[in-house]
């Protein structure tokens, strides 16, 4: 295992020391995991919460700050943050008008996130509300979830419902926004090679030097298929044609397009594969309206990509463009 | 060869062709391979102009915009850009302020540059000036290089010359701050694996399963010493404190601390050397008052890691804080 750590034990304590020394505007508390907007509880605002196994970065700390998310709590790597992490993210940017929890479907993520969230209710007396975000089409079920995986409409969706949350708009309609840019986006990634996490010392799967991983999960999980490499645009076909059949989307859409690395491919690469999942929407008349290209939601160091799609409408496309301060995201500020 | 590619010759076109859909802002001609700001010439400024082997993304095509480059001139992976390329370069982004061209040191892109910068001058009058980055301190001469190689200083320099000649200073003073940039910067990487060049087919160099490659250039050339893998405290050491000797920083010295990724290493590694670092520098009484964490000049997916120190006064400071709007780096705006 080749990696740039101490003790594979103590990842995610060190990495969010890094974080609170890189990013003074944050609050980061590396024990408890916890990682906060300096100015947070914002009065009047809702606070947006989320939280998932590390190995993601920049997802979901990276995200903190104006405009995104008021708090993230990361779990251990692909694990789910505990109760008590969400509860004391909750109570850190509850301002009295409400948190919203945003959580992968993913099991555990979304037991934990209801457990803390009654707790946070029975404490505080205020309303916490949860979106789950379930965009995956690969498979239907998973091997750490029931329906459909979250992926990356969390980025998306962290997006848009942070900035309905900065205008100051209620808890109810923060929620439909984040509600609707779920409902509109879909996703499907593809692995070249596995990753390994820290803690195993070994790759979490096996690819052979010829294969790929169509649908795989960011936590390695099975896709829909293992089948032989091929050229970028093929790959961009396998991956963007179960998107325009599943929503479905319609000649004259205008999308949200985020090609994501997953971690271990190189940048170079992602703009390949930009510019045949382009060719491919421009072959259906959608619009690539806005675009989002690089890593921001991960699988440690996992050779690939995923697409994300989402169909826009004006509100969104607003709420994409308002600004936004946190570390991996930032525009307008 | 596990990429996400189609004719491993023809890389750097389609990957210019998906950065000119992602980014409308800019001027891309993916056949010449010039990517120029949108709006250049801007009247009465100076032009900054770079370029080198691709790559290295971001660098340099995702420095282009407000506040950094004019124009980027992609070579072929790991090769400098062609003199004709630098010239329609510098003619695109010539609005009568002169020209500077910003040049890593490596031998091929210094001839090259020096014979489009003659060209250019023949051609226009116009004033051109170079500064040449050398901020590596791993080894006296390289493989491509007499002297020192340019590293991860050209992001910085790029950032802070790039807003001095968006304030409109005279191509002079902007030199000057690209010269002192250079100067007060000093950097080191670790290489844990290798990477594979698309039209070579097999990796670069080997490594042990146990190996890393201490002062590795961003092409694998060879650097400091071969060592066995280590903790990422004693990587960080390895890296700091040929930096601490060689300027030297002192005692109450500001830096900017620049936690580089060279592709293939995930955020949350770079994050826990980032925190080996800080640890370093403040037993050494040095503040680190900025800092920048991310995958910034990548050796394709080379796992590893590089850090760069800047030693800050007021100016630099203003000039790092000041707006910028790329594709890679954007703030303010």
């Amino acid at each position: 295992m080749k990696k740039l750590i101490n003790d594979p034990a103590h990842v995610v304590e060190t990495a969010l020391a890094g974080m609170a020394i890189a990013h003074p505007e944050l609050r980061v508390d590396a024990k408890q995991r916890v990682v906060v907007r300096g100015d947070a509880p914002v009065p009047g605002k809702v606070g947006l919460v989320s939280g998932g196994g590390s190995g993601h970065e920049p997802l979901h700390a990276g995200f903190v700050g104006l405009g995104m998310l008021d708090a993230a709590c990361p779990g251990e790597i692909f694990t789910s943050p505990v109760p008590d992490q969400i509860l004391a993210a909750t109570a850190a940017v509850n301002a009295g008008a409400g948190v919203l929890h945003i959580v992968k479907n993913y099991t555990g993520d979304v037991l934990n996130f209801e457990m803390a969230a009654e707790l946070a209710e029975a404490e505080s007396g205020g309303a916490v509300r949860a979106v789950v975000v379930n965009d995956d089409v690969a498979v239907r079920d998973s091997l750490y979830t029931a329906g459909r995986r979250g992926v990356g409409a969390t980025v998306i969706l962290e997006k848009m419902a942070g900035a309905a949350a900065e205008q100051g708009r209620p808890l109810e309609e923060v929620a439909r926004v984040a509600e609707a840019v779920n409902a509109d986006s879909r996703s499907m990634g593809v692995a070249l090679t596995s990753c390994t996490v820290p803690a195993a010392g070994h790759p979490t799967f096996e690819l052979g030097e010829n294969e790929m991983e169509i649908g795989v999960g960011i936590h390695g999980e099975p896709g829909r298929e293992r089948v032989a490499l091929a050229p970028a645009r093929e790959v961009a076909d396998m991956l963007v044609q179960p998107l325009l059949a599943d929503l479905p989307f319609q000649r004259g859409d205008r999308v949200l397009c985020f090609l994501n690395g997953l971690g271990g491919t190189p940048l170079i690469e992602l703009y390949v594969m930009f510019d045949e999942v382009a060719r491919i929407l421009r072959g259906n008349g959608i619009e690539i309206a806005r675009s989002l290209v690089g890593p921001y939601i991960t699988s440690l160091e996992m050779a690939g990509c995923s697409v994300t799609l989402t169909k826009l409408d004006d509100e969104l496309v607003r709420l994409w463009d308002a600004p936004v301060r946190t570390p991996a995201l930032r525009w307008g500020v």
